[in-house]
């Protein structure tokens, strides 16, 4: 009977350490975890570690090489669907704002043809009425659809969970409220919130639909872990790019320079698909509109500016004005970061603490100042006269009123004039950025107008960032960017006198510099301007203007989404070490007393340690033959609540589980220890324990993490740090100094092919001779079995 | 005293400890190096690992932000040195390869107007003169400089050094033995030699000139460390792609898809920066070119095939025959893959085997058969009238003889008639490419032609790859893809009778099929192909066909390079761990026994040791106070060998030198530990130690890693691999599992900020308390200071 007993034991504890592996295709396994960072409570930690000694995958394990298959390509039946909706939904936000805008301007143009003053006042109200509704939507029913989201799915991939920005309500209210917020005319874009648009998306179906909308479907559940939702966070993120600017390469260089902190070239090959699958999307619902079946939209809208017509050749003498440009996007960009870092810190400490309605009020205020300002500014200024232009270029001045183009007639005396100022500001977006681009219309604005646009739309930039509503940062910076690059421009064209440039090719390089000097992004931001400008020949102008930009950025702080994430308490992890790190060890590191658990757990203390402190995860240690204390896992708080709550695990005897039952029978699905995307997950206080209940005790065996990372406590911070980041974990264990070494892994044991063989060679030295001995007396079956010692002890006991 | 004696150690110790982090930047520390693979003789470890303790760099570090801030200027300098190198290499080689071959078409050209035998003659002659000078450079000059570098260098970034790919003489080797193989006509491209061209530069940038011919310069010896080396490597990769293609995004995109094992967000910075300036370098070069400079170079070579005139929309219905395009691409580009690997299998152990004389006559004999078949197949041709164009589109009929276009007219009988065959096979490949690609040329080739062509060439640049001469494969890649995509596009223009299709367009989705079906490239690949062609419309296109291409490759083989890497013995690790994986514990992995070393080891010993095995690392062992032994770091052979050599750290007392000296005078340079590039390194054969020394002690205490990686034995190998490869290790110690865990390493921990003091929390916990006590009798000096306590007792007794 011993001799079965001691089988049992044997078996069991095989089992638990040989569930070590985690899902389905072999990949990495603990990814970026976070402890909770105690500051800010809307942080919570978003666990990537699956359940992984869970004998259900064990059984998935078994299913073999069909499982993996059909889990493979369920994976990419979801990239297709994150294309197909992140592309509709591009298409429908654009829709309805090039709707709603083009019939704001055609009602106002068509009025202010009899009464200007009757005319403001529509026009006023309309974009009141647009804003009210996107801030009433972001503030009573969507909080998190507030700003441009991009920080928070950066955090997101980098392992913070954000409450709720992830959520059904949040995809809802980040739709309306981009339309209702650029429609009503703020000075903001509409990109940002698309890049939060395909998150959402994604993660939704990762996890088969909303649960509390009672739309979760169950056959798309397949994806319970924290590591596949995020890649399809990750695919998302590159739809939303290359959804919001028609840029498929732009986007998938976005998903890897900017957001994602962990990337593996499968995933790549993905992202990529989502993208190609949002050009095709993109491009058939544009095809359809053209033939006039989406009122306004199709006809201006969608980006492309296209800039195809612009100069061809560049002379080393503009080197020199470019290269100012890049500094002064350096400088703006910077600026923009630190004041909308301070007014940010200033709305949420104080403004935003008032309740919504302060919100509402405040959203409406810069509703009605913008209004004010684009309507009013252009009233002001003088009208030019027309220039004589050739009848080739298709380029017609004055243009006709309500329609897009050039040369807009407002509030001039004469009829072969426009006005300057009306033509980039009471305008859409969109096509402002279009007349600041475009070629073959020198001296079209006047220095005077672009420097008042300039300072005003800066200025209402600054002043927008950070309201309730959704607000994206790229169109604002091009806006930017592209005034004060074509009034370089301007000046280039006086001083060179040369005909062959343009000054809308400097409107571009502006605009790209003050987005590399506020962004800083380099490579996926010089794709996606290439990309949605259709002109490749300007690609190392804008990289040389983007290097720059982002080198004086730097001199002064971080890019925006870097700062906002700060200011919002999201802990990023960046990607090299703090420079103070080289000189800490490991041990200096850890903050926090180490709390741990034995391997059977009495109910009452695990309460009474999970209430005692916030740590996410503590080692499990148990006991070996000679009484020697032996790390045998880490234990997840989340799980362990899971397991207060379910209770089935709970046992009366104090001694390990396994020796005497054999196996266990399956309790648990693996989805149980997965916490829902965007909640709070369990906490101690949902949880009922009666009397009886905290007398009794969990083996804790089948449910920790059998190896966690370990490092030596000497080790140079700076190196955990890489192994940290590199790896996504969320727990180090910070051992002492191992007193031997079993093996040397190197790059030919992982090498593995058929020919194993070889590669066993035995030597025997006279220094090694000495060491040798005493490993052998250490006893091998010691090494190789800890665990095993320390149930064999107890099995012994107990039988 | 023996305080003093206690403090020095101390002191000692701790200077010992502390000297943890490398070099400069805090980046990531031991990159991918690589146990010597035992096969293939050729294949040297990568010492990525620096002298990290070594006191020098302690110094370093005290200099402080200075010498930082001059660590990165040097780096950028070098980035801009590489980007203007490998610019004017790649124009130089494009001057060169234009001029040889378009004063070998015009004199070919003018001679046939009188007698076609006598062209032929010419013809043959030149092309034999100049494939035999590739030939002879290569074989007698520059071995390494055969075939297309690629999956050298993208072992070298993996962490595998093989002999002379990075020296001097294969720069020069590549450089002329490109202009000869592509002049010479033969089935090959000059764009992955450019890579390998730009990463010799770099290299021999990186190590400040070519030691062997006195081309040094001190000053530029900044980066001794093989991390630095494969940054720099890493651009010059980019660079090279940048400069073939002028494709500057490209580039980026393929070092990071393609050649890195491991990226980090600083390094695309600068390989973004290294590209940009090639561009730059370029275009100057070329706008210089076009004033008639350059002779036949300018006016129609180097790459940028511009389709700006294509198609500029599709309808569904061209999916599918595009998708077939994808298919045709995936399976001829894995029957090439397949197909070369059997050949260069073949010429690697039966062939070339037979020494120079016979590479060289295989050369020749290759370039005969290809100038047979290039000149004699279009002679077998009908000829066919030329059509009637409109004289606007600028495309002559028959084009003028001699000069670059379409319609050649060869061996026709009448004037107005041309040679579609002689098109594109009796002309340059780049011109034969942009022919291929022209649009607003209907029917221009016969089915039959562009059947035979394809048939010819595909076996050509079979035959052609693994021959003794530079030789890339994208360009020859190019032409087969066209060539069937221009098939395809036929039938579709004839099918669907539409006026909007272009047939040239279907060529260039045809070249990227094959391109993906060989290289399994998709994101660099794509952007290349879009750099080229000019043409961002077609975007998803390409994305589409890639995407089909290189899933049905991967059905069947890996991509070229892999198999060609596989089949030279390279052991690249791939980005994911096998499926086997999974089941296996670290300590299954182990191949060979551990062989260490005390801390003090005798001279003897260590060459006994040496001798006896083929390690490459050893771990060091010491004693604590009471005995217990303790593992204090990583010894590696080449450093062991470099201490053998120079002999100065010789002592006669088997004692731990420290205790007696106090601070140890420096006497070694970094440098001294580092090996040259591309070399084998020392070996024990070239250090001459006498029976006295062989008598002699070595502390190694301040030569070794004190902290390398450590995995416990039991850890699932799927999670050994990805720290290895994410981390880029040359070694991983398996260790027992650890008794306790001192403290656990959490996202908080890492994120230093000026706010140290709000994480301390003391717990103390009914569960924890009673390990406590057991940790606090386990002796908390012992945790701290583990060598210490060796120090101590040896000390002691020396005292």
């Amino acid at each position: 009977m011993l001799s079965n007993h001691l089988q049992n034991g044997i078996e069991t504890a095989r089992l638990a350490w040989s569930r070590l592996p985690n899902a389905e295709e072999g990949e990495q396994e603990d990814i970026g975890l976070v402890q909770r960072s105690d500051g800010s409570s809307s942080v919570e930690s978003l666990d990537y570690e699956v359940v992984e000694n869970y004998a259900y995958w064990e059984e998935q394990a078994q299913r073999g090489k069909l499982y993996v298959g059909y889990y493979v390509m369920v994976k990419w039946f979801f990239s297709l669907l994150i294309g197909i909706g992140t592309g509709l939904a591009a298409v429908f936000i654009n829709l309805s704002v090039e709707n709603f805008a083009g019939w704001k301007f055609a009602l106002t143009f068509s009025i202010i043809q009899k009464s200007y003053v009757a005319g403001f006042f529509v026009y006023v109200l309309i974009n009141l009425v647009l804003v009210f509704s996107s801030v009433y939507i972001v503030t009573n029913f969507a909080p998190e659809a507030a700003g441009s989201g991009i920080p928070e799915i950066k955090g997101y991939l980098n392992g913070i969970d954000i409450h709720g920005i992830l959520l059904f309500r949040t995809l809802i209210g980040k739709i309306f409220g981009s339309i209702g917020s650029v429609g009503g005319g703020l000075a903001l874009g509409k990109e940002g919130p698309l890049v939060h648009t395909g998150a959402c998306i994604a993660s939704l179906l990762g996890q088969g639909g909303s649960t509390k909308y009672h739309l979760s479907s169950r056959w798309l559940q397949g994806f319970k872990s924290d590591r596949d939702r995020r890649d399809l966070v990750t695919c998302g993120c590159a739809a939303g790019v290359a959804a919001a600017f028609r840029a498929p390469v732009g986007g998938v260089l976005f998903a890897l320079e900017e957001v994602t902190s962990w990337w593996r070239s499968q995933l790549m090959w993905r992202v990529f698909f989502t993208s190609a699958v949002v050009a095709v999307v993109v491009r058939t619902a544009m095809g359809w509109c053209k033939s006039g079946n989406c009122g306004h939209f199709g006809s201006g809208g969608f980006i492309i500016w296209d800039i195809s017509g612009a100069q061809e050749d560049y002379s080393f003498e503009e080197m020199l004005p470019m290269a100012i440009i890049g500094v002064v996007g350096g400088l703006l960009g910077a600026l923009f970061n630190q004041l909308t870092r301070y007014i940010s810190y200033w709305r949420r400490n104080h403004l935003h603490k008032k309740g919504n309605r302060v919100k509402i009020i405040e959203a409406c205020l810069v509703s009605l100042i913008t209004s004010f300002i684009s309507f009013g500014l252009p009233l002001l200024r003088k009208c030019s006269p027309c220039p004589v232009s050739d009848p080739d270029s298709g380029i017609e001045c004055p243009r006709p009123p309500g329609m897009y183009g050039n040369y807009v007639n407002f509030y001039c005396s004469k009829d072969n004039e426009y006005n300057d100022l009306a033509t980039i500001f009471f305008n859409t977006q969109d096509d402002a950025i279009r007349n600041l681009f475009s070629a073959k219309t020198i001296h079209e604005y006047s220095a005077q107008s672009l420097l008042t646009f300039l300072v005003m739309f800066y200025t209402l930039a600054v002043v927008t960032f950070g309201t309730a509503v959704p607000a994206g940062q790229f169109v604002p910076g091009i806006m930017i960017g592209s005034t004060y690059g074509r009034l370089v421009g301007m000046f280039v064209v006086n001083f060179y006198k040369k005909l062959n440039i343009e000054e809308g090719t400097y409107a571009l390089l502006g605009a790209a510099s003050f987005l590399g000097g506020s962004m800083r992004m380099t490579v996926s931001l010089c794709v996606i301007m290439v990309e949605i400008t259709n002109n490749l020949k300007l690609l190392p102008l804008i990289m040389l203007v983007l290097l720059i930009s982002k080198a004086v950025g730097d001199a002064f702080n971080e890019g925006l989404y870097e700062e906002q994430a700060q200011l919002r308490g999201i802990p990023l992890l960046e990607s090299r070490p703090k420079y103070q790190m080289r000189k800490m060890a490991a041990k200096e590191a850890c903050g926090q007393r180490v709390v741990s658990f034995p391997r059977v757990v009495k109910v009452a203390d695990v309460v009474s340690i999970l209430q005692s402190n916030k740590h996410n995860g503590f080692p499990v240690i148990d006991h070996t033959r000679n009484g020697e204390t032996l790390v045998i896992g880490l234990m997840l708080r989340s799980h362990m609540l899971v397991l207060l709550q379910s209770k089935v695990d709970f046992q009366h005897s104090p001694l390990p589980s396994d020796t005497r039952a054999g196996s266990r029978p399956i309790r648990h699905t693996p989805s149980e220890f997965v916490k829902p995307v965007s909640s709070k997950g369990l906490t101690l206080d949902d949880i009922h324990l009666s009397p009886d209940d905290l007398e009794m005790y969990i083996d804790l065996a089948p449910f920790l993490n059998p190896s966690p990372y370990i490092v030596p406590e000497d080790m140079s911070l700076t190196k955990v740090y890489n192994l940290f980041r590199q790896l996504g974990l969320r727990h180090i264990f910070v051992v002492p100094r191992p007193s031997r070494v079993i093996g040397l892994i190197t790059r030919r044991d992982l090498l593995i092919e058929d020919n194993e063989e070889s590669a066993t060679e035995l030597q025997s030295t006279s220094v090694r001779a000495r060491h040798h001995d005493r490993r052998v007396s250490m006893g091998n079956g010691d090494a190789e079995l800890p665990l095993l010692n320390g149930l064999l002890v107890q099995g012994h006991t107990s039988s």
